[in-house]
């Protein structure tokens, strides 16, 4: 008989989450009830969210010990009680942390098959939205502008500074070492990097934008939102995707010094979004990143991790900085 | 021959400024030259940000001793060498602290004399766009929406709790004393006022807000802030007007915790704003602001100080709270 493999969210981190923090559980499969479906998970993503969601209550209920971890990934329909689903379809849904998963069908999403799996996960899922609307809409750069994004080479980071090039700006990432920088620089074509541990982090970045910040995209808060603000020119956005500087710690930092002082004589806005405020005009971002993909124009960057026993290795890799692109693991 | 009584902003204040920073001058009168036009200084205005002039680079260039210390006022034309002004008529510009002086005609802006000076000076004036266009531009607040206002009791608080009751809003204003909270309540119609001396601020704006806060104007920054901040309804609004709490300090507090957390996960706005930016507009708000003074649906709060040679103190007690309302001195 097969069983559920799962990962428990089994004890709350202090501060960083580690192995530690869950226990591998074998469950019973799970069946496919009246309008459910039953689906075999292929893909699971890992995100800076997932720390958050042990924290405290954010966009959706706080974890609480004893939780299949959560998460969003891609499954194969393997039966389905559900209208419109059939054994077969690629489905997209936060499963959780776990081989199986039987959901009602308005849980999931399904997908064209001529995209790939990963793809469907990052950079035209909710990763490729996040950075789509939280820049487009949020950011909104101008041609000429320059656009700074934090944590630039991560899931989000790494197209969010993709598409911010293709809209005609200068753009500068930071990121946790000189090898990603020069990842950043060669690979994506960021126009420049700043590696936020190597010393002065306001030189740095008043060194890499002359012309100052128009936009800055943040998904850490912190030190590099405070360097930020200090540069970022009059009329200047913030569009606050995340705050992963504060996830992973038991004692958050301070806020940034200069608000509201420089919201103020800078007339700068700061606003902070969810991608799923958005999801009513998810096709019109999924066509625009599927066709930056075909061009070439946006190389979607895949950091893949094979075994589902990694997970939460994976994770505490992620906040340890060792992912570049979109963290993702094989099940 | 009469000469010009001026404040000098002679020393920079390492932390609360007083008169110790002033000294009291003669000039010779000034004489208006090709193109300008000589005014008798009749009310000066006293203005939270004058403190912040004396700090920094703000929208204006920075204070430095020995200028004659910087201030709107309103007066009346003495004699003119600029078209469209002559002797008598009733004018407001960026005169600072003396009797007399002399400017080009462009940096005047002539007044209707139906209206009252200390009416143009303040509800009418600088003070009323502030309000006007922070709470309606900025905030945006709907009617039965909770709108938080800190330093409530001051000049622009006073108008912008007015406007949004005006809207039809719940209207909450924070304070130093419970004397001017009673005030607010009973002669200005808030529905509730805080005290944020008296204790657990978090506790109290929750108890004055159980609704939570739609919008927040803040005058103030700091702590008020930090607990807007906390209780901000998903999709709220904080209209960044000024950082009072930073002014009067050499040692500016940290950032207000929460940013960027709560801004993330409850899709906030925070957006600062200067009212000269909305100056094309001014004959909009000027209509609308004088319809409910004459309505007697806003009532102009004015706390008048009686004599030029009061200038620093009425400052200085700006700072400490003592005001009610629009500071001016009657020259």
């Amino acid at each position: 008989m097969t069983m559920n493999k799962q990962w428990i969210y089994a004890r709350k981190p202090n501060a960083q989450v580690g192995p530690g923090n869950f226990d591998l559980r074998e469950a019973e499969m799970p069946q496919a009830g009246n309008g459910e479906v039953l689906v075999r998970t292929t893909l699971l993503s890992l995100d800076p969210a997932s720390r958050a969601w042990m924290q405290g209550q954010t966009y959706r209920a706080m974890l609480n010990p004893g939780d299949v971890m959560a998460g969003w990934g891609i499954g194969e329909v393997i039966a389905s009680n559900a209208k419109g689903f059939e054994p077969g379809d690629l489905v997209s849904a936060d499963y959780g942390w776990q081989q199986y998963a039987a959901l009602p069908g308005r849980a999931l999403t399904k997908h064209d098959k001529r995209h790939k799996p990963e793809h469907i996960l990052g950079v035209l899922g909710i990763t490729g939205l996040t950075a789509y609307f939280g820049l487009l809409d949020v950011g909104k750069p101008r041609p000429g502008e320059t656009v700074l994004v934090s944590a630039a080479a991560g899931a989000v980071g790494t197209v969010a500074g993709q598409i911010a090039k293709i809209m005609g700006c200068r753009v500068v990432g930071t990121t946790s070492s000189a090898d990603k920088c020069k990842w950043l620089v060669n690979d994506l074509g960021f126009d420049a990097a700043v590696d936020y541990k190597s010393g002065n982090l306001h030189k740095a970045i008043k060194d890499a934008c002359p012309n100052g910040v128009d936009v800055y995209f943040d998904n850490t808060g912190g030190d590099v939102l405070s360097a930020a603000l200090s540069r970022m020119n009059a009329w200047g956005r913030v569009a606050c995707c995340g705050a992963v500087s504060n996830y992973d710690t038991g004692t958050p930092s301070p806020g940034p010094v200069g608000v509201p002082g420089f919201l103020v004589t800078k007339r700068i806005r700061m606003e902070g979004f969810i991608v799923m405020d958005f999801y009513n005009r998810r096709r019109e971002a999924e066509a625009a990143l599927a066709t930056w993909v075909e061009q070439g124009k946006l190389k979607p960057a895949i950091d893949m991790v094979e075994g589902f026993e990694k997970m939460p290795t994976a994770l505490a890799g992620m906040f340890a900085g060792q992912n570049r692109g979109k963290l993702m693991v094989r099940v």
